[in-house]
């Protein structure tokens, strides 16, 4: 990103500088030069490095500085188990067990379970444990993404005595800016910011400068609902809590932000019927078993629109015409169905579309298809007729776009929104399918009344 | 959002409650209960209680209360004019002084340009400028996200002065979690997060325990690259500079969670062919005129489709079962084509197809097309000959698939590569448009082959 960072060199790592001085074998220089960079500048020189070097960085950094490199790295999930394999057994389980928790969790959720046990032994039992708490967790829920590594200060502290808790917990909590306050039954209480204890004199008591209105999130919510809530209220950490409110983990924003993009993403690869997106780098062999499945099942249906066209051959036949205006109407169908599927879609994603103004958006949208509809269909007539200059036949075809945008556009938005009521992800019908199910609507449509007025053509 | 927050009544705003106060005219009850709310809860409140008791809430809540709230409202940036009006002219400038200039801003943009004058010629002087400074910044860069309400500490300072400026400036700064060090000239020199603060020693020098390698981002800066920087390096705030690498103002990442969110918004409803994402609320009308230009232009696209298949009328006279199949095979060219649009897209937006990989995807995705065209190919010469026992019209519609397939997934890759380099925003080659020409490409291909081959059939 050249006209992003400014080209001060000093801010990133000097690849070809690392190499060299992993090859020439000079710890102590590669150590300087590696570790002044940014944990994100060097996991990026760490994935790109290839097994030979990576091997000598395994000797010439700790498991705890490694760590670090995982934590921020964006190694995609398949390829976790062959860096572990590059290490040693037992360095490898250090490093896990030098992870923030929940970073070293989705690792290990991504490997074969017989090894994820493997590092698990070797680990000191505390450090073990803490990650097996974790590992319970379902994925996609706020237990799977929280930390189990945060503070917690109890309410009748002093502002000074809090500061020293904040001190020694620093270096291992994943965040010290909100701290969350705790009753003798490690009940969420309240929560300060570490703002507010800096500001507060240095005998105040925590229990009355907190906030009680604290905002927490099940340990079963889903993460895309935890996202929202912190998008919402700005949070930089929210806590996680049982449903007797006994705080169990806390959520942090750079977590947050992976979470919004991957359910982004996940949205726009199902609008786009691509099962699950591919990283440009992938085969294309692989690549293609990723998007077949859609592509296979859109065939079938295909095949049902033309089979069901089939039983018009005969209206086709006598006006071959007829058959010109298909592309034309099945497209416009399956264009404003996607419109109004992405607005649903989004709108439920996004929690702009609550329970009460669900029949609001059904009226809104039949009311939305009807003009556009009734638009397209005019304008569609007046072009068929001035170039034609058949008005039977614009008739006909106009006719067809109003009832095809009509039912495209109330079907766009009826299907996610029952989908989601019967708590399917809306997202899963996907453009594709809406497009397809429209083809074939707009066919019946068009043909239907083609044959009913045949004798006019 | 009842599984995902905990129904505890303390947490969020009695709102029947809070209307009550109001309508009782009961200020004080009304301050206590309404203030006491998190300002996301206070804001969603004052979106929903309509002009007239908002009006009470303006004779209640001071500027700064109500600066607050409008802070993190997600108030459709519209009605911002609207709410303005509803106020006394002096107290709205007066709002607008107390909001971080940055949100202040993005109110400002919104409006009318006169009412704006008035608001800035109201305010004291110091808060017009910085507001005013902000306002030259061109939309959609760092410029006109970042804020200029930021800590900086001398680079020879102590840490216990550095602490000294830091609880005077907490109050009023948008994040003091993460301090930037200025040199004489006001040059960029380091970060020094207040973890690492808390943990030095109280007579360390800030110029020895700040790291020197800051990653900054241009005031000119694309906001999407600078939330990009800001995930991949889990930062909670970013220094924004000029060529000469003056620190300008940063970036928190409250407002880079709104970026993400609204870019991932836009990509979405655009490859949905929707111009802007509408909110439910909107009326029919308001929905359609925002959908209509794609429908229109669709139309025109469709047209020219029409006119391309009436070129081949007499072969579909001949052979009207032809005319069943091509739904079938426009419409598997228009979804393996907007599969590869899909992913290229997304891949340019989240920077994962950097400049040296462009030629690489292109022939992935060639390769993938052949594959995905090859199987849908077999697959429906399989389908048909099964179906209509018509060898040579399932070669037909298979060999039409195959190609159709393969210049689908090449042209839904190669275009959005070819806008990136151009520098217009890839997301504009949006499914539909790339789906109509699809179609076209598709349904002369199939044709072409029917003419070519009409002897046989």
């Amino acid at each position: 990103m050249p006209e992003l960072l400014n080209e001060q060199e000093e801010q990133h790592i000097d690849e070809e500088l690392v190499t060299r001085l992993l090859e020439e074998e000079q710890p102590e220089l590669f150590r300087e030069e590696f570790l002044a960079g940014h944990p994100y500048d060097q996991a990026k020189y760490y994935e790109k490095a290839g097994p030979g070097l990576r091997r000598r960085m395994y000797e010439y950094l700790s498991p705890a500085e490694l760590a670090e490199i995982f934590e921020v790295s964006e190694i995609p999930d398949e390829e976790f188990g062959g860096f572990l394999e590059e290490m040693d057994t037992r360095y490898a389980a250090d490093m896990l067990a030098q992870m923030y928790a929940d970073n070293a969790v989705d690792v290990l959720n991504e490997i074969d379970k017989s090894k994820a046990l493997t590092y698990l032994t070797l680990m000191e039992d505390e450090d073990a444990r803490e990650i097996k708490d974790l590992l319970h967790y379902e994925e996609y829920t706020a237990g799977s993404i929280m930390t189990t590594e945060y503070v917690t200060i109890p309410k009748n502290s002093t502002v000074r005595s809090a500061m020293a808790i904040l001190r020694n917990a620093a270096p291992e909590a994943e965040t010290i800016y909100y701290i969350f306050v705790a009753d003798d039954e490690n009940r969420l209480a309240g929560v300060v910011s570490l703002r507010d204890i800096i500001i507060a004199d240095e005998n105040s008591i925590i229990g009355d400068i907190m906030n009680e209105r604290v905002v927490s999130v099940l340990v079963s919510a889903d993460q895309e609902e935890v996202a929202r809530t912190m998008k919402d209220y700005d949070f930089l950490a929210i806590p996680v809590v049982d449903f007797q409110q006994h705080l169990l983990g806390i959520i942090t924003v750079d977590d947050i932000m992976d979470v919004l993009e991957e359910e982004a993403s996940d949205d726009y690869s199902k609008l786009a019927g691509v099962s699950d997106m591919d990283t440009p780098d992938r085969s294309p062999l692989n690549a293609a078993k990723k998007r077949l499945p859609w592509l296979i099942l859109l065939t079938f249906l295909g095949m049902v629109t033309a089979n069901l066209m089939g039983h018009f051959e005969k209206t086709l036949d006598q006006v071959a015409l007829l058959a010109v205006f298909i592309p034309l109407i099945a497209g416009m169908a399956g264009n404003s169905g996607t419109q109004s599927l992405a607005v649903a879609v989004r709108g439920i994603a996004t929690g702009d579309i609550e329970e009460e103004s669900k029949m609001k958006l059904l009226f809104r949208e039949a009311g939305t298809g009807l003009i556009t509809g009734s638009v397209c269909g005019v304008f569609v007539f007046l072009l068929v007729f001035l170039w034609k200059h058949e008005a039977v036949l614009g008739l006909l075809v106009g006719a067809a776009i109003l009832g095809s945008i009509f039912v495209a556009t109330v079907a766009g938005s009826f299907i996610p929104l029952l989908m989601h009521r019967i708590k399917i992800d809306p997202a899963v019908a996907s453009g594709p399918f809406i497009t397809t199910l429209n083809d074939i609507i707009s066919i019946l449509i068009y043909l239907g009344l083609a044959t009913l007025f045949i004798s006019q053509l």
